[in-house]
């Protein structure tokens, strides 16, 4: 009976401090402004279309659409380019109400919450097949109790799916990756790389699709100001571990044999995204904008039936030595 | 109380009688025998292999496995013909133990059961982008509780995707169906095309797949030999539905930008079979023979941003004319 008494007691106490614990949480997050990430996001995009454009004879074409429900995007895709066969840089920044629970991720505190999210989405296929086909994600997701922020956190990474296995390139990409984070601490980099290799291996084929690189999701401590530089981090070395690789080798001779393995293995590419992706399903059942979110997509892809490389054939190699998780960066 | 009782009497009555309920349930299918719908379907296997066989200088690979935990099945694709550019005719037949809620299609009384399922698949990708791409599918599922029949239904259909839209093919193909199905009553070909119209349906696309055919699932009345007689009658319009058609189209002159526009569709079937449909997704799930399910692929697919067909051509006319339901046996 004490006990119930008590409870009654904090409860009321609880309704009547209600708004000024609002007030406390809101001011967990004094320098926290959602600005600020857009202004990042959108800043990065315009400069890895820059960049990209300065290495192709071809533009990107800039889509800017508005969501009915809120929000909205720039969409930003090439396709035909001398060096990028087809690929986008995306923007993107969603308003909703009433968050799902599946959508909340764990958090029940969270259900029913407006919310925003908003990100960059980048997939460049090249044209030739001894440059790997890339990925990066940076994505800011806040929920909100009318106005006041309720909960938020980071995700995203970049991740590389080469063709043609070439250790150099591969251990550039992955360091890197690592000197990005090893800043904030030498645990991020192990623990990113590992969440990498889970999150892009394609089940019905035991295999993995790519060489992985660094995936982090819900990252929402120690605190903002953290959490968004590392994102910062991992977003801004975007070109510096790729843009080498491409140089270096875009003008690489290569024949029909190289191209059809490229366009068999870009198959893989779109199992994995249209039977695994989450971001890509989400996108699809929940009436995105479908060609950005379908940007991923490969110009043209190949499927054959059975297909077996020849032993000690690079192509062979790569399931055999590169599709394995490896410790790429200290290697 | 008195209701209580009588409750009673009926359970511990059921109880008695159950074995014998069970002798009874079995006898409702004293004629139905599993082995003739197996044999049915390899013969029609066969069938279907040699008459695509006579059309083409390719012949078909033949590739029989077994699974380990219980069944197998022939696996039969052709690559790189002059008439079909890629294309699988397989039969399968898995057994099981401790059937899943989730497969037991809304039958609880199945869960936990021994299963059988045994089918035929038929999908073929012509080289020509004049004759359309067509799919086929008869199956037929048994539990068992011990060695006895608990429960089984037939399903399948036939459906067909053109890429450009030819009425009288169409019309022909659809004719065939519905006269396949009329001698056992006039109400099924018009509740199975409905059917095959929301199932071969591309909802993130808000577009049909093709321009359907008949679907059926959960057949199961009035009996198993008028079900079985359906399914057969189904199976073997294959031939009369779609052999004319390939035939008629087989020497169209077409050139890069009929092709380009195939490749792009294949894109299309791509997405449903990946991305909805339910026997492809059920087999990547269950760690099924990945290669003979992925034969429903296209041989190359092609995606382009946001791309559209110019006005009043027959590109147009395609999602406009013809990816729409139609009446097509009665028009």
């Amino acid at each position: 009976m004490r006990h119930d008494k008590e409870y009654t007691k904090i409860l009321s106490l609880f309704h009547f401090l209600g708004p000024a614990i609002d007030a406390i949480l809101a001011d967990r997050y004094p320098t926290m402004k959602i600005s600020s990430v857009k202004t990042f996001l959108l800043n990065l995009q315009q400069k890895l279309i820059t960049a990209i454009e300065k290495l192709d004879e071809k533009k990107f074409l800039q889509d800017t659409w508005d969501r009915a429900q809120g929000g909205g995007g720039i969409t930003s895709v090439v396709e035909g380019g001398s060096v990028i066969e087809r690929g986008g840089i995306n923007f993107s920044h969603i308003l909703g109400k009433n968050l799902p629970p599946a959508a909340s991720d764990g958090r029940p505190h969270i259900v029913g919450s407006n919310f925003e999210a908003m990100g960059i989405s980048v997939v460049l296929h090249p044209q030739n097949p001894f440059i790997p086909t890339v990925h990066m994600n940076i994505r800011f997701f806040v929920a909100k109790s009318k106005s006041k922020i309720r909960d938020w956190w980071f995700g995203g990474g970049i991740d590389l799916t080469p063709y043609y296995g070439i250790d150099g390139d591969i251990k550039n990409f992955h360091r890197t990756l690592k000197e990005s984070l090893d800043p904030f601490g030498s645990h991020y980099y192990p623990q990113f790389k590992e969440q990498c290799d889970e999150y892009f291996f394609i089940k019905h084929r035991n295999e993995a699709r790519g060489v992985g690189g660094v995936f982090f999701d819900d990252l929402s401590t120690p605190d903002f100001q953290t959490c968004f530089a590392i994102s910062k981090s991992v977003g801004l070395s975007f070109l510096p571990a790729y843009i080498p690789i491409v140089k270096q080798r875009k003008d690489t001779n290569y024949g029909k044999r190289e191209r059809d393995f490229q366009l068999y293995r870009r198959g893989r590419y779109v199992e994995f995204n249209l039977v695994h992706d989450r971001g890509t399903l989400f996108g699809l059942q929940t009436q995105g904008r479908i060609e950005s979110i379908l940007m991923s997509m490969p110009p043209t892809a190949k499927w054959k039936y059975s297909w077996q490389p020849d032993k000690d054939s690079p192509e062979h190699e790569l399931t055999d030595k590169y599709l394995v998780p490896r410790d790429w960066a200290s290697e």
